[in-house]
């Protein structure tokens, strides 16, 4: 069921059992797979990849009373890749190269910057800020408030809360620094303010804020190390700060961070 | 797919690609979204919301062998709000105001008491008595024989257990009582009993029983102080019982927990 | 929808809404519940059950370019009973009498043996080897390049990490040994190997290899004693190794480990 004010772009693919409503553009070569549900004033840029079964543009709380769906836009970057199952909210912006596992759900009054990916399972709680380049694995819960700024990495089950003493009102959430590692399955508590470069260790519960390029393991999580420290078991060279060993999908990824920051520092003068 | 022997009442939509089995009754005012399954004898009361895709009055485990549905009733209280792709096992009742966000997992042999929320990607195994007012967030784990009495908050990725000597057939829930507060990715062991206005804190594994007041923190879980030492960073007061100090969506939410319990127990004696 | 060159055996039940693509293999006594989608090169066995809105033969990374979905076969063994929404991608391999819980994410380059179980929103995430008679509860993680041999129990929200120094490209699985026990959110670091028959308790980040028949706890996991050391609560008798209290689905159900050892060993030889 397409409703006929669908603005629909050339090659365009449209699987069966596919729902488009009042008010949705779709741009050039982008595919929509098996049964998704594509509500009011959703924007899908050109090249993306919607997975089946996907919702896009999800009520927000303000449906439930009369049933209307109020004006609450979504934007798709272009060339975003969406498994299976997402459930994206209106009031919300992804940029360009997103890429999400299975059974993603993302709500309202979230801004997600280029080249983001968003593991299966994980749950991004509404009201976040989240830069580019941010690698989130599988079952990451971001809580409402998180600001994550560029290229930090966060692992399976990671959880970012927000309310100091539950239950609450007045949430404050979890600042992340760019270059960041947050480890598998960490608990960063509210308003915990995580420094550039820091690697939290996996199962950490953080209590307190991380300086820049610090380790912190346990529960309380407590500060064994600089980053620097950290050395590969098998070739004994120092790991970190990561962005000098690894480049797969980063924008240096054809030449090395030193270099590549020089040139964008040039271009920016 | 409508089966004929449906009983549906005023004003119901029922929006496309939805399947309805033998025996269900939906009242008045329910709106049914896309792609809902709906299996035999399930009841709806007036008013609820059904999200997209779920599948009320799931299969036990009884139909594997002949493919036949055996008499697993499901009742769905007046005005519930059932986010998408919530699945509600037969066998099981809900009172009224039940809220739910998505992908949410409900098995059978459970009973929810009235005004009761629970969180994207949680999942009740079956087996649970759930009082009112109760308040679970995302991705939290009830296993089986699970006791939760009124009023419990638990917060994401919680996971009551129930088994003392993996893997055996003697299962032990958990307790909680009335007023307590559950904090995010904490662990409670088989059979411990956490009593009324506790606070677990974040990341604790409970191995015993926690006092009435008490808080506890760590792995394994120790006893720091009382929940009334624990006062708001910014304004200094005291924050719990929780009770006095916060009212969103509880019965006291016009006026305060002191006054609306005498009145109460005026209208009980 | 149905592929005409789907090949279809006698006694199978397809709900409505199905779709079965090209070169698609379901042999007798299958049933394949509401709206699932069975992509091409799936070969489903005899007396199966696929759960409504399950995805099998789901697309890798190489669909995305070309959006044509390239030769990687998914079989499913004789009677599976899989639930609903579960996701299997192609280029795996599960043998006969497979039972999974609701939503689970089982990737490529998999291999699973006999009588596996999985639980809900359990996340296997590709290039793993699972032996045979592995039980794994609710919300289990299982990353990339995790062993896991026969008879192995894993409760709910257990990890498998496999990645050192992260982000890295060196990935370096978990393996653990038969008859072993994960407690419910233990996490295990890249590369441990847990031995036969060990224990390692809830809630532990488990950062060294476990010995064979040790109990390990805490954060980082400590040896405590023998898991001959622990008894029944209530009996007084010792529990593990668990496999000479506990039978129910494992093969000496009708009999007892000792006699059907042994009973394995004279047929062997």
């Amino acid at each position: 069921m397409i409703h006929p004010s669908a603005n629909i772009g050339k090659n365009v693919t449209i699987k069966d059992d596919v729902i488009i409503c009042e008010n949705v553009t779709i741009e050039d070569n982008v595919y929509i797979d098996y049964g998704c549900i594509i509500r009011e004033n959703v924007h899908i840029k050109k090249g993306s990849f919607i997975g089946a079964r996907s919702i896009l543009g999800e009520y927000l709380f303000d449906f439930y009373g009369d049933k209307v769906n109020k004006l609450h836009p979504l934007v798709i970057g272009e060339n975003a890749l969406i498994r299976t199952e997402n459930i994206i909210y209106g009031d919300t912006s992804i940029a360009n190269n997103f890429q999400s596992g299975h059974k993603v759900t993302i709500r309202e009054h979230t801004t997600i910057g280029r080249n983001v990916r968003v593991g299966t399972l994980s749950d991004i709680q509404g009201y976040c800020e989240i830069g580019n380049y941010v690698s989130m694995h599988s079952n990451v819960h971001v809580g409402q408030k998180s600001k994550i700024k560029d290229y930090v990495w966060i692992f399976p089950y990671v959880i970012l809360t927000n309310d100091p003493t539950p239950p609450s009102n007045e949430l404050i959430g979890v600042t992340i620094d760019s270059f960041a590692v947050i480890s598998t399955r960490s608990v960063i508590l509210p308003g915990v303010h995580i420094k550039e470069d820091a690697l939290v260790g996996a199962g950490a519960v953080v209590t307190k804020d991380v300086q820049k390029e610090m380790v912190v393991v346990g529960n309380p999580a407590k500060e064994v190390c600089s980053v620097r420290k950290i050395k590969n078991k098998f070739t004994g060279e120092a790991v970190y700060p990561w962005r000098n060993n690894f480049k797969k999908g980063m924008p240096w990824e054809a030449s090395d961070f030193e270099i590549w920051i020089q040139e964008i520092k040039i271009i920016e003068e």
